[in-house]
């Protein structure tokens, strides 16, 4: 897994992006040549339509092939300014320009999945008899893939499980990185299912300038942080990749029937891999791919190649996963399902970068109560008024205001918040009060994660991670 | 480990060559741009030369890029005939139209390794005190990296290890897979050192239309014959990269170093892969790789990384431990030493094809004395002349003669094998009598070798392949 919140929000150049147009428009045909999936060749083709309007843009020139872009005003606003809002993302990079952060709406018709609307949150509610998450009710889960299927199996007592994992590229986690564990938690929880949480320290290993001593060290101080979150020890089963796939039996075996299946060209055409990139990167995706199907896991479904799996996760991994998906059916396997999260703002603002090496960025699960009340009340970017007495008459705008947007992830009470909403809208709250019932909310939330942390010893972590039956019969 | 004897031989047609020289071009503008090592651009350079000059022989036309070929006599004798003799050879193509077989000398030269000149030889003799296999005697194993480190560190008591293999692609072994076997057995008894032997199930499974499940019945199949060469289970331990990659602590971890060390423009130049290949084959090389580093060993040499590696195999794999010793310094290891041997001639001349679905490409491992008879007969290519009139008067060709070449690898009786050859030479001795002796020579040893696998159980096999500590302490 590439980190939950990844993005690199620099805004390109007309040069870049013209190159940018180029190797898209090449990864468009060798799909085709490829004879890729349909979606595959659709996502592309969006993605360079989108690029060329970027490009227009940007130049105020139509792209030309071999051509590159003259005479330009950079960033000039004379082209239709909404064209710039097109985002960019994908497992590595989460770009846009607009301070309401991605738009949504046109990354489920980019990426072909669907959105998560009433009547799925309703059926779900219907089927576990549980009132569903405020992740589910406020849209931080927002698309889907087949959680019909997920559904259908379970009324019929089919069995599923839970697979997500994390990136473990530093000992630093934030907040943001909570949300795909606090959801799969409480999914565990209303499902009663299995779950499997991968550690890419491969990836990371690969991917940044790190040994693989520590990239396995991280992992360790990532499981204790994903613990702490709650996870019934009984029901869960957490591995480095480093480590796992050197003592599975079934792990490597799927990897490379993944491997098989998937050429060069296709992962050129969705991860955006060049001649450059080292084999380990190139070949990487079909390690998070494997995970997907449940004869990787022989310890917990013995023999079983078909229990569905249900991944939970931000999506920016969604490349990953259209890929698996692609190949599942090609290796005799069922596709995953999938239910996508949006991404976790940056202190700073949704448009810019969470980076664990800015510790202003975003709050972290070691930041202290006083560390959290400074950067909160210093960095968070407020959709308030310059003054008391314009945002006293004009109001706030909660859809850029960075403390609005952590509390409808971390405040549970519905009716809260929606009062809160309508009193910064019209004025009635100030920024600075906003911020204080965010700090309130934060504080106490990162010193319970904390205490629970502490409690989480080596001989724990060892538990978590080795491969055993878990408390369900297949 | 491709096969040891893995030869399409088809003669390439102009166009093809065309494709190939600007291949090649491709490949080492791209190792230049990736500041690849001096050694891997020079062979490349070569090897592009000789494709010029092998597609102005059958062209008479000079190479220019983007011009594909007009005009030209498809296989015309106008061009410099010698140049048609450069040979192909990588891990899947040994291509010569010599019948003489490949040039080794011109080989040595391109591959950058050295000759197996007598002084070495002498050495090996004077540092072991025992007489060398007559494949050194007779050049059979040719070419080395490094031998003479391996020695140095024999005499100074330094520990070091071998390392062989074998892509089971098929449960029919021919004798000539046994030649890499015989000798490292050889090697193992004189300098008494542990031997890992690689049986890659998982390339079989990439390259063929083979399940894993095949090509694991394959390894384990291939396993029995091998032990059948009197590998002493002390001293040896066979794994399957299916099988031992998910029950070993290091070997994943070292693949993934020389995975995060070799990128696709190497591999491409190395291998000549494509964008078209699946990402298994791209990352392959590094699974190939990783055994030479005593560290995917834990269980026999224990926490010690810096065990010296001795392979020795057919000539067609040093592309793989070329890339191999060029990354070695890179993450801390060690450079594997080589010892390589020459191709095992196809029973139709040392120019054709041999190949484990035409059984009369060779004497099989499971042929019966009759079999090995006729084959001989009927099929072993001939360097005598036309009639008996002719042959006693002008003499036979030993340099073509299939039988010869044969014995020189069987009959270990040197004074024998020089006297048929001065008699063959000479017309004295004819084909029909040439052909008894080497039927005499193979009949007792592959019954010899049938019995010995007969006695090899299911129970020896695991405990072959089972991950443990051998009869050496490091």
């Amino acid at each position: 897994m590439a980190d939950f919140q990844n993005c690199d929000s620099c805004i390109s150049s007309p040069l870049e992006l013209f190159e940018r147009v180029t190797a898209q428009g090449e990864k468009v045909r060798s799909l085709k040549a490829e004879k890729a999936s349909t979606d595959e060749i659709d996502a592309a083709v969006k993605l360079l339509l989108s690029l060329k309007v970027k490009y227009k843009a940007a130049t105020g020139q139509d792209y030309k092939a071999g051509s590159p872009p003259v005479d330009f005003s950079p960033m000039s606003n004379n082209g239709p300014t909404t064209a710039l809002d097109e985002d960019f993302v994908d497992p590595w990079t989460v770009q846009t320009s607009n301070a309401k952060g991605v738009d949504y709406d046109k990354l489920i018709v980019r990426f072909g999945s669907s959105k998560i609307d009433k009547e799925l949150i309703n059926r779900i509610e219907r089927v576990t008899g549980k009132t569903p998450h405020h992740f589910l009710r406020r849209g931080i889960f927002f698309s889907h893939r087949d959680m019909n299927h997920i559904l259908d199996a379970y009324e019929n007592k089919k069995p599923f499980y839970l697979y997500t994992g994390r990136g473990p590229s530093s000992d630093a986690m934030h907040v943001g990185h909570l949300i795909p564990f606090i959801f799969t938690k409480w999914l565990q929880e209303v499902f009663n299912v299995p779950l499997v949480v991968q550690l890419t320290d491969d990836e990371k290993y690969l991917w940044k300038d790190l040994t693989i001593e520590k990239a396995s060290e991280y992992a360790v101080e990532n499981a204790k942080d994903i613990i702490a979150c709650g996870f019934d020890i009984n029901k869960t089963f957490i591995f480095s990749d480093l480590d796992y796939l050197g003592m599975s039996p079934g792990f490597y075996k799927n990897i490379a029937k993944v491997q098989k299946h998937v050429t060069f060209n296709q992962v050129k055409g969705i991860f955006g891999f060049t001649d450059s990139d080292c084999i380990g990167k190139i070949s990487f995706p079909a390690i998070q791919a494997a995970p997907s199907f449940s004869s990787s896991f022989p310890q917990i479904f013995k023999d079983k190649k078909d229990i569905q799996c249900l991944i939970p996760c931000a999506i920016d991994q969604d490349p990953y996963f259209r890929m698996t998906r692609d190949v599942a059916p090609r290796i005799g396997y069922l596709k995953p399902a999938l239910l996508h999260s949006i991404f976790f703002p940056a202190l700073q603002g949704a448009q810019t970068k969470m980076s664990a090496s800015d510790p202003n960025s975003s709050i972290f699960l070691t930041d202290t109560p006083k560390q959290i009340k400074t950067k909160i009340n210093k960095h968070a970017f407020s959709g308030g008024k310059d003054t008391i007495e314009e945002h006293r008459k004009y109001g706030g705008n909660c859809e850029v205001d960075v403390s609005y947007m952590y509390l409808t992830f971390f405040l549970e009470d519905d009716d809260k918040l929606e009062k809160m909403k309508q009193a910064y809208t019209s004025g009635a709250l100030l920024t600075g009060e906003l911020k204080k019932v965010l700090i309130e909310t934060l504080q106490p939330l990162i010193a319970a994660h904390q205490q629970r942390r502490k409690q989480i010893t080596d001989e724990m972590v060892k538990q978590f991670m080795t491969p055993r039956k878990l408390a369900f019969d297949f």
